[in-house]
């Protein structure tokens, strides 16, 4: 490829991805300058706090070109940090991203990435205001850092949690992990697990219920639920310095009847624990709020699971057996 | 590696993250939260625009591990992010790191690239807020997102260049380029190159220049010359729909004697036409400001090398075989 020749591509590549994004561009009193330039510029509310977080995508720990298209790999990308902004109680606003690409991928192909992003983009009213792509002589990178504002008395941090405060969780946990167990290992089971396939593919995350409960200001900590259960309740744990216990059969499983999850290698519970990558969130309530709770938001059930304990580091599970040691046994960032 | 271990061994590692990045830590009424929770949160000051740019450093691409110790990565990672807020005229402020590694990397390894990161970060008084660290099946790909801030009257863009503005650059080009070269195929000249080694592995950014620029005003259009002189000068004509013609004679080549220049493949012409990774600044100014830019800012000299022309998104290059078309031939973000 001649230099000129590239330059067009590449010219012409940013060029579709800015009129894809600005279908739903943002109102400009606030986006001053979006894509194409050095940097991209927005206003703030002086007000708010402005959040940020940053994500990664790898192809080969976090999704597989066997059964990620190139929309579900964008999609995805966005809802894990849309999760991050979620677990704040934040308004996500913006987003920037840093692609890398083997040099068989073309530009359709990146294109069609960016389709998934932008679909997700605009179910939740996010925009893309900048990025970087790039050729990768190993395999996919894609690198997403998001922004989102959320006002100072409303933030929630994994720091508040106290002893005797309840612990919730949203919606069910282990589908991910369901689904990417039947997409490696039971191709043929695909069709009975069409919810959990879709639950791994394209996540669906939580910055409504994170609003929502952000600014009723009932919660005293909350964790997005990415590493799976057992792993991020110890996380907020580790954050708050307190332990806790939570009781196995209150833990809301994935929706699978008992003759389908008999196909499956785990138990339903395992998944639920320690299977990752479900984007619900997991918050803390003082006694003194917990009536307050609903049972539901925006659709999605709330469920109560434990409690937080003052043994600092100790997560314990009530199980049929009895008490049991609760180990993080969830996704590991080093160890895939 | 058991689950509790592998936790263990994240959480160590960020906080030993957090201990470095904390000896120059920023004021705690600005900067809410920084690493350890889903999102790091500040406040920003409402009169001022917010900017954001990413840019992401792959192996095998931008940067080989054969020259390249981990602290030269986190280093130059930094360092072209930098540069990108420099040519906005903005402040460069926080930024967040996503870092995807092989795992014949260790943790200490990792402290290394983070150590070179923040030895740049001190010297401009940027702060590291985040952060995520996973594995990668392939090579390392190190993301890094900058936020800055800059007053809107103040911004500079790649759109502001009109016919007869003149066209101005900071420091000497081609170093970087020369440097790469050396490295690659003339490892016994090393002593001799040690200045443009260096501007290969450590480049040092220009925020203070642009600052300098964007704070009187004097500047219709900046852009940094991260891809090549003739790559990012098409860049800002695209984005101004504009022309330019710039003169040989008066490009700031590598200060390299001609017996030392001669052991090299190319004229030094070519290394600063479209070597790239010199992370200088390259901007127009309107006839009537031309007289207040200085020889020198910061003890980095700024040189006229040419003339905005209205003939849209063509480039010329007088030299002593007359007037050439001069073709973008910088790096190419896709055919590397």
């Amino acid at each position: 490829m001649s230099g000129r020749t590239s330059l067009d591509t590449e010219i012409q590549l940013i060029k579709r991805i800015q009129r894809l994004s600005s279908r739903f561009a943002p109102s400009p009193t606030r986006l001053f300058l979006s894509i194409g330039d050095d940097a991209a510029a927005f206003k703030t509310v002086s007000s708010f706090l402005t959040l940020v977080s940053t994500d990664a995508l790898v192809e080969g720990v976090h999704f597989d070109l066997k059964y990620f298209t190139p929309e579900d790999i964008g999609w995805k990308a966005l809802a894990v940090n849309l999760s991050d902004i979620a677990a704040m109680g934040g308004r996500p606003l913006y987003f920037t991203t840093s692609l890398a690409l083997p040099k068989d991928k073309n530009s359709r192909w990146t294109e069609r990435v960016y389709q998934g992003m932008l679909q997700l983009a605009r179910k939740v009213k996010v925009f893309l205001i900048g990025g970087d792509t790039c050729s990768s002589p190993g395999g996919i990178f894609l690198d997403l850092t998001i922004i989102g504002e959320v006002k100072p008395s409303e933030v929630l941090t994994r720091q508040g949690a106290r002893p005797g405060d309840a612990l919730f969780v949203t919606g069910e946990l282990g589908g991910a992990a369901i689904g990417l167990e039947v997409l490696r290992d039971h191709p043929k089971l695909t069709k009975r697990f069409r919810k959990e396939i879709r639950q791994h593919l394209r996540p669906e995350p939580r910055p409504d219920i994170g609003r929502f409960l952000a600014s009723r200001q009932w919660v005293s900590a909350m964790i997005d639920i990415s590493d799976g259960l057992s792993s991020d309740l110890h996380h907020l744990c580790e954050q708050s310095q307190v332990g806790a216990i939570i009781d196995a059969s209150e833990i809301p499983l994935a929706n699978v009847n008992q003759k389908t999850s008999s196909l499956l290698s785990k138990v339903l519970l395992d998944y639920a624990l320690n299977g990752g990558e479900d984007y619900e969130l997991l918050f803390t309530v003082a006694p003194e709020m917990k009536a307050k709770i609903p049972k539901s938001i925006r659709g999605i059930r709330i469920r109560e699971i434990g409690q937080i304990t003052g043994e600092a580091g100790h997560c314990w599970i009530n199980q049929q057996e009895g008490r049991q040691t609760l180990l993080p046994a969830g996704f590991d960032h080093f160890a895939q």
